[in-house]
């Protein structure tokens, strides 16, 4: 990993371009650069749940993201910068991302907005929104009750404080079962907040943070064309597609190429919340240059352990084995013979399956340290595939098809 | 670490003689050396709860114990044989040693036995034990509530088919709050139960694992001298030092030097479940070999960090310092400034205090694998000052005076 240069500044290259929209590109930040298309996994708290330091590098990860949500109640934004800035305080000294806050302030007000953006309902969950205006979003925290305003400015000093090297604006992240003219009128105004945000961000600017643009629009093409002719016109680093993505996968890609087709060409775009290998496959398609999700390091702490497409054995339309499953018991064989992670040279799917039913934490780790490695080695393969020609290639032997 | 050698035999060798009984020495399995004084983490259901072997390695582990008591009841022990044996099932392919599950079964049945043994009474808890004979302890699953019987030559088939490679015989683990009577019963059955092991290991012996007799007799010291005696007329490998010793530091110190001075010289002794800083020193000076205790692991669970006396910060009388302790909260120093383990390599104790009060696990984990690396280098301490002929020096500069 790149030691963190402070003279180094940010740059986004396209190396290669591949078929349909997919590119072959880098990402230079001071903290390192990053090969894309490139995965970039949460460690929400400032930590990845199960996984060291060390295990994140043994398996080639690049970026990692933090939430400043989680951050601001605590250990507080000051607490973070007192202690030497979030690469400082965690001992990762790569690449890093935070978002913006709003995402957790909007789902913990709307329920749960994971679900919720993908249309599958809204679960009664207490709720800690308090208020949105035009200033900014109002919220009691879950921790101790205060309430915190977060405005587009505080949101700038927060992730300034934080000091990932790659930031985002504030936006809601609008729900799916919501009116279109609500999706359009918040589209409207995380318009006029990125612009703050931007403001915020270029009158504190020291070189050392590079700021994303969201765009937002819902299911509704020509809200996404707007909304992503918006963010292009203005001088964001890079964008982010963001908001709901439909109910459906087929939905969300369609979402996401007509989206796609609208931004500027020249910058990094990020794919909000999005890491299905499927999904990863078609985003590459559209060019997308980087992925971020909880799934590969959540599904581990339910025994999930992702798969290649020849290596399924309990479910077919699954990407992953679900290893609680009794058909492991005495199972002697590696999550994946093919794979070269750690926890498949050491460990049998019988002993993955002994520590969750004995619900010892170490098959968490083992499993979150494979689906790191598996994650960051499809990366991998799909650049070199885009490098080599043989994306599509690549594309049809994982058995997907071109949507849209 | 070494790779298993079946024709590798069993032999312990005395290296050189230190103060008092002191001795350097080396125990030879076929799954690797172990250098004496040496540690043995607890790998309860054969799994360290938190660490992986890459992380048991890298702080220099040279063996691990599992609990037959667990691993009989889930998966099975039949389970663990069809997959290899404990080695190749949990992925650790250096020494290993197993109990005989006598502990755990006296110790659900009498109440929490950790805390009986040491004489700090005996709380209320589920009791599992059915009933104490002649030929053996019954008891209930915890798991499915299916009826068990142990009996010596039971615990030494599934030992076998664990196929650890230092065994234990069966004894009941008198607790401290009984009459001296009872203990001496007691003591006599675990002994006659020592022959039926020693037989039915011997029935079976095929070169893979050698046995220890365990010296009962609570905390008087005519019972141990008989114990201890007793063990000794027999062909075990290794003794054990078992049973109460005590409720207090100088009961348990001095129950320890009557014992050895009762035992033969040259067997390799373990002093079972005993692992805080100051029991080592003076298990050493009586010439224990192998230590054994969860405690490293379980106060990493609550935010304890073992240190040396000269980095101790929030209670001299404590052996670790508690990261939960709000003093740490801003604290840029790794948990050690003069350790070389990875986590203070890249962790400060502001960081691991984030981690433990935000529950995030990976806070277990460094602490854990601090206090590995920590107990190891203790040990290496230990046995480079026996080596150099400054063990009392290494044993005064801790702070510590010789007791009794």
């Amino acid at each position: 990993m790149p030691v963190y240069n402070p003279n180094q500044s940010f740059n986004f290259k396209i190396l290669k371009k591949g078929p349909h929209a997919a590119r072959l590109g880098s990402l230079q930040t001071p903290h390192g650069l990053i090969k894309t298309p490139a995965f970039i996994f949460c460690a929400t708290k400032a930590a990845m749940k199960s996984l060291t330091i060390e295990q994140l590098k043994t398996s080639d990860t690049q970026i990692i993201l933090s939430n400043t949500y989680h951050l601001m109640l605590q250990p507080g934004a000051e607490s973070v910068e007192k202690q030497g800035g979030l690469q400082k305080f965690t001992g990762w000294h790569g690449p890093m991302l935070t978002d913006s806050g709003g995402f957790q302030i909007f789902s913990l007000g709307h329920g749960n907005i994971a679900d919720e953006i993908k249309g599958r309902g809204m679960p009664n969950r207490s709720k800690t929104l308090l208020e949105i205006t035009e200033e900014g979003a109002r919220f009691r925290s879950y921790i101790n009750g205060k309430e915190y305003l977060l405005t587009p400015a505080e949101s700038m000093r927060i992730q300034r404080l934080l000091g990932a090297d790659l930031i985002v604006v504030l936006d809601e992240c609008t729900p799916y079962h919501v009116e279109k003219s609500y999706t359009q009128a918040s589209m409207e105004r995380s318009h006029r907040w990125a612009l703050q945000s931007l403001n915020a961000y270029l009158a504190h600017d020291n070189g050392k943070q590079k700021l994303y643009g969201i765009v937002q629009g819902g299911v509704y093409p020509d809200l996404r064309k707007i909304s992503a002719e918006f963010i292009s016109d203005h001088p964001f680093f890079g964008h982010a597609v963001g908001g709901s993505l439909g109910a459906e996968k087929q939905e969300m890609y369609d979402v996401i190429a007509s989206t796609m087709s609208h931004l500027s060409k020249d910058r990094p775009v990020h794919l909000l919340g999005i890491g299905g290998i499927e999904d990863i496959f078609q985003g590459v398609l559209q060019g997308i240059d980087t992925f971020d999700c909880v799934h590969p390091t959540r599904i581990a702490r339910h025994g999930g352990a992702l798969v290649k497409p020849w290596n399924r054995l309990d479910n077919h339309k699954r990407e992953h084995l679900n290893l609680r499953n009794s058909q492991y018991k005495l199972d002697l064989n590696p999550i994946e013979p093919d794979c070269a992670c750690t926890t498949c040279a050491n460990h049998t799917r019988g002993y993955l399956h002994h520590l969750l039913k004995t619900e010892i934490f170490l098959g968490f780790t083992l499993i979150a340290q494979h689906n790191a490695f598996f994650m960051n080695n499809l990366m991998k393969q799909i650049r070199y595939a885009l490098e080599q020609n043989i994306f599509l290639e690549l594309f049809n032997s994982w058995g997907f098809q071109q949507k849209p």
